[in-house]
């Protein structure tokens, strides 16, 4: 533990993972930030929680995505508040009811290992301080991206578990790790300023193809209407799902667009659950999730065996040029 | 064979590996296109021709990559036509001897199987028409970048293994299949044209990494100087590795600075063999081509998988929320 503190590395976290999620289901904020750091670390507390949360429903998430300095977090903050004022009931279309708690998961796959709460979840905890049903969360990389892309499912069915109906996610910065975690949401946000090339290089990202919903942040600013013409023109060129993304124009700064923007999350709630959308996307993510948890297990056995003294020896045999290189693999696959 | 033809592709070629591999070691460039067809396509007979070139010294290879449209391969025929002039001969420095023969292998990492010869190969062929020592074909992908990844060094060492002491791998385009074609390389030059953000992107792409030496081609147009500062300053940024690579400025179309090219390139040379550097070099190639071998049999090993019985039953069984993904992968894994 000494070792860990002196590396500036948080002490790593302690409790049984069981004992911790009962708590965490009671309102224990503590026990929940455990449980988190578990999920970010991964392995076998990681897969133990995972076990104690497969069973629960699923919160409904959404998903915030778009480059750095797009207004992402205090975006998020605004939907936090509208949620906690009125979320659409799905057993009764039409009917809000407040939310009882939210949580907001801010990843950063640029960061290392936050091991908690960090001080940016701190400086942003202030404008939901007074409201102590809204959890916000940061998440970094488990040392490498795939880490990541298993831990957000793993955090939002822990989160669903211990009774958060809603789950907001947002992601730093626009690239594969962007796609993988928008992927994960029911409703995918991208967002966007109004300026040149932003919207252009959410198509380049491939953010176009998963966006349910765009919204046009800083809209006060020049270009806005620009910017939300040529979303719809791309737009024009999609195939037809059924869903056309509705383009919001907002100032997240003043709040203005925010009842627009939560009305058109509610009609896409709606209509996924209407189409039977909304199961099919689930049970494709949890297919999506098991093969990364099986490819993760190939990729770890493979590490292992490249660094085996057989690997070595065979590699050995190549350069000195006593054989090629798909004997030297052959050899040492058959005993692998 | 008839219905590859009705899909228009060209009927498989055949022929025993072995009798070709000596065939083409004799000058039978129908034997040793043949081969570099069976390398291209991979599986069985392109682990035959591995296994007979694998023993052969390896021919020297310069890397030609960057951009579409910057010159390559006009680059890439003066280069040949230099190396037919006087290459020089390592084992007495200085001295110069015409090569017998010249082979270019033009990588394209986008279009599909050429299955031999294509348009392009012969209309570059004119240049050369009157030279039978020199040999130029094309490459394409074996359906994915990981296969071409392993073709390419294939292909390198089977012409090595029939007599070419030379070869000039061009790449077409600029991303992370030019990085990997280009570290297959001795002597790695990255050509850019004059104008705005060409240098820049190399540098994005991480050519800036993997060049031995950068040509400003087209350097009769303006902005020539300012491409060659560009670079200047981002190398300056690098670290020191024994070796700055030059900055050579070129019009192939007309030849200018083309021997300077040449000449660096020797130097380039020279510096490898004088600091054991080129011995390095083609090791640690090696065990990234072994890597490659594995892993592609760790990835078929994971495909066969996943699409097995067995793994759509665990998998419905996380969807019908039976058990945890993890408890899936692991029954999955156990089998498998």
């Amino acid at each position: 533990v000494n070792r860990e503190v002196a590396l500036g590395r948080p002490a790593t976290v302690r409790g049984d993972p069981a004992a911790l999620f009962e708590r965490a289901g009671k309102g224990d904020r503590g026990a929940l930030a455990r449980l988190l750091s578990y999920v970010e670390e991964g392995g076998e507390r990681s897969r133990a929680v995972a076990h104690l949360s497969y069973r629960a429903p699923e919160p409904y998430v959404i998903g915030l995505t778009g480059a750095p300095g797009v207004g992402k977090s205090t975006l998020g903050d605004r939907l936090v508040s509208a949620a906690r004022a009125g979320w659409p009931n799905g057993a009764a279309p039409g009917s809000l009811h407040r939310l009882d708690q939210v949580a907001v998961l801010a990843i950063d796959p640029t960061s290392p290992l936050s091991g908690g709460a960090i001080l940016g979840d701190r400086a942003r905890m202030q404008g939901h301080a007074t409201d102590p049903a809204v959890f916000i969360r940061s998440m970094a990389t488990r040392g490498h991206l795939g880490g990541l892309a298993l831990a957000v499912p793993d955090a939002v069915r822990l989160l669903g578990a211990v009774g958060f109906p809603l789950v907001v996610v947002e992601t730093v910065g626009v690239g594969q790790v962007e796609v993988e975690v928008a992927s994960a949401s029911d409703t995918t946000v991208v967002v966007v300023t109004p300026g040149w090339g932003d919207s252009l290089q959410a198509a380049k990202a491939g953010l176009l193809e998963v966006a349910d919903l765009f919204v046009v942040n800083k809209a006060d600013r020049p270009g806005a209407a620009e910017a939300a013409r040529d979303l719809r023109q791309m737009l024009a060129l999609s195939p037809d799902q059924g869903w056309t993304p509705p383009i919001i124009e907002t100032v997240a700064a003043t709040g203005s667009g925010i009842d627009e923007l939560w009305a058109a999350i509610a009609r896409h709630r709606s209509h996924l659950e209407a189409t039977g959308k909304l199961a099919r996307r689930r049970a494709d993510r949890v297919a999506a999730e098991l093969h990364k948890v099986v490819a993760a297990a190939f990729e770890r056995r493979l590490a292992e065996l490249t660094v085996s003294p057989r690997y070595a020896a065979a590699l050995g045999d190549v350069v000195a040029g006593r054989c090629d290189p798909y004997e030297a693999a052959d050899r040492v696959l058959k005993e692998g």
